[in-house]
């Protein structure tokens, strides 16, 4: 019997990466059930959120086949922002199954749910620095190599989406204006 | 091998019932994957919507352990309406992992995603006349038995959270205005 | 020292009539102060909603200073929908100040604020069958008498904006299609 | 030079039939300039609203062209709804360019038109009884004739797109729910 | 008799402070009644707006409570954003009570206004430098003094909700991205 | 016979230019028909967004009649933002009449076309450098010539709004906050 019985674990996972799967793991040491909630759903084709909501999910499910993480115990659940932060714990409440906990680094989430009770765990960094979506959005955009950074799975849907090229793309809008 | 890879099956599921169990079972020998879209996730607390997304997606999660159907290949979404029929389909391409076909008997559905070009299977109906949303809750409003309709997990879960005192409570409010 | 510190009252108004009144009198017995709570505040021009939420401010504020009811202890809030029940509560904790009770007739508002462990106040009916929002406007659209129901204020109001006229016109909308 | 510079004439042609080229025709004699706003937009696929409102822009642009009125002087635009009535002429006043008049037989239209200061044409009725949406929609749910009561191009394009059909799947969709 | 008879003060107010009160004496002095507009009201847990409508409407009513300004001629409205400007005065005359005049130093507000035709006020700046929301947050953050440039219930109030530790929480969240 | 029959050029068009009637010329060529979509359209009065939907309208309907272009061949159509670029092009195929391409040098819109199957035409830039909405503007704001980089009955319909007074109060808001 794990502590606790189901943790919620947000994030835009743009793209879903090495550290977000450590995290996973981390977290079904620790509780009975992890709720994947991929934020700011209605997001992509930007250089911030390039990938779908779909295509996320797509990358949580491929790397869980692959890491023989079991979906039994790992849910995944696109969530569009609602734009009011002190309303959005309890819009999670009403979409989602009951939680008890909530697994973040980012601030303003700890934040929000402290103000409403809640347990918090701040799961440790893995690899930080390296594993972080930013960094591998912007080696994306440079040319680097970033495909050593996340799941396989997740190196081949890119791929097979043309991820790359998407970006970039996007990333020349900001300077273009007829 | 299955026929298809990635069945969409979109419905309100006020409450879930044994009926759509039944379908689940026959798409799952039809298709690799089913993708249940919980549909109208914003609703609740209405005498056609009693029950909340995330109630919803427990009577899902509680039933199929019930029925010993794994969720390695069953999915459960929250999707909110978007008001907006015509873009509908497009709307779940992007927040969804792909699909090729989709499961349903409700006219509207089949039509929108005919029009787009799926592969749409009709299931049959399972004791029909029976296992129906809109009679099991108006069993609830009468007094009348409905847990023999639904799964033992979903009746468990109804009484947990006064579900049917909650349907007879708002049922009242379209009369009572001051 | 009253028993209770702030209490909401939330309700259409549609339009303000003496029942109200008598509501907030026997609530400001109650508690320290009333936070009435005009809601559907974007509606207006149909027949169950023919005033804005600015004129339904206004009919309360007149009303007050008619009845000698000081608004150092009676807020006004217009609040619009939101089309989303489960977090409605959640919705005016923040937009108001802190509160400790409602008080409503409507089993919706009374259920929803219950599921959230509000203190819920029923108050009685004053006249009832006469105070009616749903009966004045049925007298107003069939020229029947209707001023004896309202605040001597509000009947002005009324009349200035042409509110009865108003009303006719509206109920004829749903009849006229080209 | 005519009496009206820029005439709105707003509704949701559902579908565009002969009394709307009539009215038109009529605006033409009064007006420099007739604006068609296609109201509810967003809506399609359902019992009172069947069409797109691309498929409606396209009605009028083909039915235009077949009757020899000129586009220079009609302007076609699609118009989502607000959900606010008292701020939908602000918005209309927002969206399009300068208009000094409105055309409609819509009591609501009117009166909010009214209320805001326009000057407001009641168009007549042209073989009223027949030109009407709502009894053309239901002729062609009832299988019955409907085609001589709407521009031949309108004709063609609900053919062309299986608009009889979609209307009667629509209409079956209120009746089914699992 | 005051000249005007109801001015409206929009403005964030993140949070409250001793510039707002004295505008509100000065615009006591010219008007009747005020309106406080506390916009951007589904805005909180933000660097730029840390505290909700509810929690920025309780430091006015404590404020004017401890000033001796009679809530009798002061009225406080939360408004949420609707991101569309060239509607927004058109929208506040729906949700609020007749108004004449408004009273902003905000020059798009004053634009907004001046092109509806509406009497503007500009106040004068009290202290300004020091009487900023935005240099308070600043303050707040830096660890550095903010007390006396807010009035002492204001103080208490974002003492009693940690508002201090929220803001730099969230004022975290940028910087951070898994 | 053109080779292309009906092409949607999108754009903000914040103000109609030189370049955009070049553009438009050079559409003609190529197809039989324009679909010009002023783009966010709720957006005006912002250093970014200066004009209305309405007056963006007015500059295309005055500079096409200047410039002998025909309507017969050229729609304008105002379009509001909805904030989901993957369902973006399936919105304006729903609201607009069928188009089979698109013109565009926003690598966004090229993109979202591009995944969508769509033909998607760059034109060329024409005295690019000059002709942009973005320099333009700076120009307004700055006190520099900016006439001649816009037709003749844009200048006048700017004039006529005191647009370039707009433009520079609004870029006041930034800086200012009470």
């Amino acid at each position: 019997m794990k502590a606790l019985k189901r943790i919620v674990f947000p994030g835009r996972f743009q793209p879903v990466h090495k550290g977000h799967i450590e995290v996973i793991k981390w977290l079904l040491e620790r509780s009975e059930e992890v709720l994947i909630v991929i934020g700011s759903a209605q997001k992509s084709h930007t250089v911030d959120n390039p990938f779908t909501a779909g295509e996320r999910m797509l990358m949580f499910m491929e790397s869980l086949k692959e890491e023989g993480i079991s979906r039994e115990k790992v849910m995944i659940v696109p969530v569009q922002d609602i734009e009011f932060n002190s309303v959005w714990v309890s819009y999670l409440e009403s979409i989602l199954p009951p939680f008890d906990s909530v697994a973040s680094r980012n601030p303003l989430v700890v934040r929000l749910f402290k103000e409403r009770g809640y347990n918090v765990l701040v799961p440790p960094t893995f690899m930080r620095g390296e594993y972080s979506g930013k960094k591998i959005r912007e080696r994306m955009m440079n040319g680097k190599e970033w495909k050593d950074l996340v799941p396989g799975a997740v190196a081949r849907i890119i791929d097979s989406i043309g991820g790359v090229q998407r970006l970039i793309s996007v990333s020349l809008s900001d300077e273009e204006e007829g």
